[in-house]
C-alpha cells in the first residue's frame, strides 16, 4: 500500500459518502485513542456508513486498495482494539443506531451495531423484556459482539456468545453473509456467528445484531457485604454456587477498591473486601435466595449486611461499581492504568487473586483488584505514571505473571477485555498450534489484511 | 488416490495398530449404516485407536496418501454423519472412553470422546452433580460435541453449544490443538471450540472434551398432560416461556405419535396432543412451577394432568418418549423414516406444525411429529418402505417443504440432527454466501479434505 493508493482510496470514499469521510485531524484524533495505556494511533481517515450496502461499497473500496479498515463503536475498549496502528480508515458505526425490530413473543430483538447497550433497554422499557450483558461502560452492542463482551450478569445470563442468535456481517472484500437465525437453535453447519464474536473486526464488520432477550425479572434484590479477608469472600462464592443459589450478579472488591470508593463517592465502606451480589426472580424466590446466602455468608465472617430491592438504592450500587475504573485512577492523580483480565477456574481463584496481591505490594504499585468472582474472572488496575517508564515496565512484568499464572491454574489471559494490541504476544502460550489455526482462518477470509491488521491473530 | 494408495495406507495403519485395524466385511459393514433412510456406504477400514497420539498417527499417514477419515460414536446419528460414502477409514472412538478427571468444586468433568453420555451421568452420580444434554441416544459425548447436538433438556440447561468449554481435537495433518480452557469464558481470540462444535468431524477429530457440569437438582417434578388441539398445546408453552416459568424439559407429541405409544408401549394416552413437562428446583421452587403451569395449561383446555416426582414415574415417561422413534417405526411393519428437524421462532411454530400435518396428510403418508416445543424445534417421522421409490420421493418433497417454510419464518433447516449427507442440499439456501465461508474454513483447515469428505460443507 503505497502513499497514492491511500489518497485514491480517500478519494473514492469521499465520492460515496461525502461529508460523511473526514480527514481533520480533529476527527482522526477522536479515533486514535483508548481508554488505557496504548499509544494513541490514528486512522488516515474516519467514515460514518449509514447503511450495510454502505458499509460493503466502503470495504469492496478498502479492498482494492489494500486500505486497513477498523470498525469503531464506542471507543470502551481496553486493549487498543480499535487503534490504526497500520492507519487505514476508521468506521464510526454511531450512525448505524437504529432498533430494527423487537420481537416480544420470539424474545429477541434486531438492532444495528451502533445501537448501545443502554439504549436499548430503554426502548424495551415497556415490553417487559430486556437485553442482560453488562461490561459497565455503555458500549454498543456492535463492540460487544465482536469482543465477545461480558461483565456482571454473565454468571446468570452468560456473555455475548450466549446471547446473540445471529449476525450481518460485511467480509473483506465486501460479500455480505448472514449467519445464525431467529430460532432459538441449530445445527445447520459450522457456528460462523460464535467465529465472529470475538473476532475483534479481524474477519469481518458487524451490520446487524439478532440478540435474544429475557424477561425483566419481577423483582430485583441487592446487597453489599464486607468480608474479614479475600478467602473468606471467595469461598462464599464457591459455597454459594455449589448451592444452586442463581445469583445475578457477584462481584467482588478489594480493600483498595473499597478505599478508592470512599475517596472518590463519598461512600463509608469499611476497608476491607467485599462482595456486592444480586438476585433476579419472583418476590418469593428473591426473598429465599437472599435468605440462603445470608446464611453461607455468614458462616465465612460477612458482616455488615443490607439487602434492598428500592430501584434507587440497587442503581446507587451498580453505579458505584461501573465507576470502579475512574475511581481506582483517581488514587494516583495524573495516572492511566494497565487492566490485568485473567479468569480461571473458581476453585483457584483465591490463591489467583492472593498472589496477584502479593505481586503488586512486592512491587510497590497501586493496583486495586476487583472482579466478576462468580466467573473466576479478575481485574487488577495497575496505576501507571505515563511519563515514568519504569512503572509500564512493572506493570507488564505483573501481567506476564499474572498471564502465566492463569495458564499455569487453566484458565485464560483474557476473561472478558479481549486480546486487541495489548495480549497479543500471549496468544501462543495460551493457545499454542491453536493461534496458528486462528491465523490459517484469518488468511482465508481476509487475505489480504485489511481488517483491523496487527490485531489478535499471528 | 489410488487403490495403490489405499493399500499402502491400511498396511502402514496396520503397522500402527495391529489388530486394532479390520479391513473384515462384517467390521465395515458395522460402520457402514445409520438408522434412518441414507444408503449404506462402508469404509474401506476401520481402526479403534486408544489414545489422541494414535489419533494424530493415523492422520499423519491418511494425510500422506490421501485417505478419507471418518469418525465413529455410537452410529445414533441421522443424516448420515458417519457414513463413509467416499471409502476411507472408519475412526472408531468407542476405545477411547474414559473419564479423565471430575472437578466438582469447578463443576466441570474431562473426558474421552466414547465415553457415552449415560456412562458420564453414572460415574457422576455420587458428586451430586450431571451432565444435561440429552438427546434420547445414549450417544458418545464426542459424536455429540461434532454435531452440537441438543434434545429435551436443551430448553434449560443449553445445547453442546452451552456445555462443552474445551476441546483437543486432532487436524487433518495430524497436528494436535486445544481450545478452550477450564474457566467460566474466556475472550483469547476465535472461539475455536464453537467452531469445531458442529463441524461434524470435517474440521478435526475430536480427542478430549471439557465439560460444564450441572447441580443434580433436589427435586425433579414431570407430567403429562392432553390439550384439545396443536395450537393450544404450542400457545401454552408460548405462555409458560413469557412468564418466566423454568421447565427443564417441555416436549410435545401430536395425536399419532401418541397412537404410537399407545400400540408401541402399551400406554393408555388420549389420541390428542400431549405436553410432557418436567421441573427441576427445591421442593418449594418445583411445587410453584407446577401449580403456576398448571393454571395457564388450563387456560388452554389442558386435561388429564398428573404430577409426579416418583423417580420410577418419570423414568416411564422419559423412556417413552425417547421410544418415539422405534414406535413411530412400527406402525407401519418393515418401514424405515427420513425424520425431518426444522426450527422455527417459538411465535411460527403452531403454524409450522400445521401446516407440515397440512402437507403429510396430503400426501398420504404416515408422519408423526413430535419436538423440543420449548426451543421451537419439531420433527415429523415421515415412515418410508424402502422398496417403494415413490415413498422416498414424496418423503422429499415433504421434506423441501419443511426446509422452504422454516426458512420463510426466519428458522433453520435443521434443529439438532445436523447436516450430515442428508441435508447438504439444503445449506445454500440456509446460509448463502456463508456456506461458501464454511468452505473457505474447510479449505484452510483440511486443504486435502480427507475428514469426512463429501458432508456438510460445499
Amino acid at each position: 500500500m503505497g502513499q497514492a493508493d491511500v489518497e485514491t482510496a480517500i478519494s473514492e470514499l469521499r465520492d460515496l459518502l461525502g461529508p460523511r469521510l473526514s480527514v481533520a485531524r480533529p476527527d482522526r484524533e477522536a479515533h486514535a485513542g483508548s481508554e488505557t495505556w496504548h499509544s494513541a494511533a490514528p486512522p488516515d481517515a474516519v467514515a460514518w456508513p449509514e447503511s450495510t450496502a454502505e458499509v460493503a461499497a466502503i470495504l469492496r473500496i478498502c479492498y482494492a486498495r489494500d486500505l486497513p479498515v477498523i470498525a469503531w463503536g464506542t471507543g470502551t475498549s481496553l486493549e487498543g482494539h480499535a487503534l490504526a496502528p497500520l492507519g487505514g480508515v476508521s468506521l464510526d458505526m454511531s450512525r448505524m443506531d437504529r432498533v430494527l425490530e423487537v420481537r416480544p413473543e420470539d424474545m429477541l430483538a434486531v438492532v444495528q451495531p451502533g445501537v448501545t447497550r443502554e439504549a436499548l433497554n430503554v426502548e424495551l422499557r415497556a415490553t417487559g423484556l430486556f437485553f442482560p450483558v453488562d461490561p459497565g461502560a455503555n458500549a454498543s452492542l456492535g463492540g460487544m459482539a465482536a469482543t465477545r463482551a461480558s461483565g456482571t450478569t454473565t454468571v446468570r445470563y452468560g456473555s455475548m456468545r450466549d446471547n446473540v442468535l445471529g449476525l450481518e456481517a460485511v467480509l473483506s472484500d465486501g460479500r455480505i453473509i448472514r449467519t445464525g437465525s431467529r430460532a432459538a437453535k441449530s445445527s445447520a453447519g459450522y457456528d460462523l456467528t460464535a467465529l465472529l464474536l470475538g473476532s475483534e473486526g479481524t474477519l469481518g464488520i458487524i451490520t446487524e445484531l439478532t440478540l435474544r432477550l429475557h424477561g425483566q425479572p419481577e423483582e430485583i434484590a441487592s446487597a453489599v457485604c464486607a468480608f474479614p479477608g479475600l478467602d473468606d469472600a471467595v469461598n462464599c462464592v464457591i459455597a454459594t454456587i455449589q448451592s444452586g443459589i442463581p445469583m445475578a450478579r457477584i462481584e467482588f472488591v478489594d480493600e483498595a477498591t473499597a478505599r478508592a470508593f470512599n475517596l472518590y463517592a463519598g461512600t463509608q465502606l469499611p476497608e476491607k473486601p467485599h462482595l456486592m451480589i444480586e438476585f433476579n426472580g419472583s418476590a418469593t424466590g428473591v426473598a429465599e435466595d437472599a435468605a440462603r446466602f445470608g446464611e453461607i455468608a455468614a458462616e465465612f465472617g460477612g458482616v455488615d449486611f443490607d439487602w434492598t430491592t428500592s430501584p434507587e438504592a440497587r442503581a446507587r450500587l451498580w453505579k458505584m461499581r461501573h465507576g470502579a475504573y475512574p475511581a481506582c485512577l483517581a488514587l494516583r492523580p495524573g495516572a492511566t492504568a494497565m487492566v490485568t483480565d485473567i479468569c480461571v477456574p473458581i476453585s483457584r481463584l483465591a490463591e489467583a487473586v492472593a498472589e496477584t496481591r502479593a505481586d503488586i505490594d512486592a512491587a510497590g504499585m497501586l493496583g486495586p483488584i476487583l472482579g466478576h468472582v462468580g466467573d473466576g474472572n479478575f481485574h487488577a488496575i495497575l496505576l501507571i505514571d505515563p511519563d515514568q517508564s519504569e512503572d509500564l515496565a512493572r506493570a507488564k512484568r505483573i501481567s506476564a505473571r499474572l498471564a502465566e499464572r492463569a495458564l499455569r491454574m487453566g484458565g485464560t489471559i483474557t476473561g472478558e477485555h479481549g486480546v486487541g494490541i495489548g495480549k497479543r504476544h500471549l496468544m501462543q502460550a495460551e493457545h499454542g498450534e491453536g493461534w496458528q489455526v486462528m491465523g490459517a482462518i484469518k488468511e482465508a477470509l481476509d487475505p489480504k489484511n485489511i481488517l483491523n491488521p496487527g490485531k489478535l491473530v499471528p
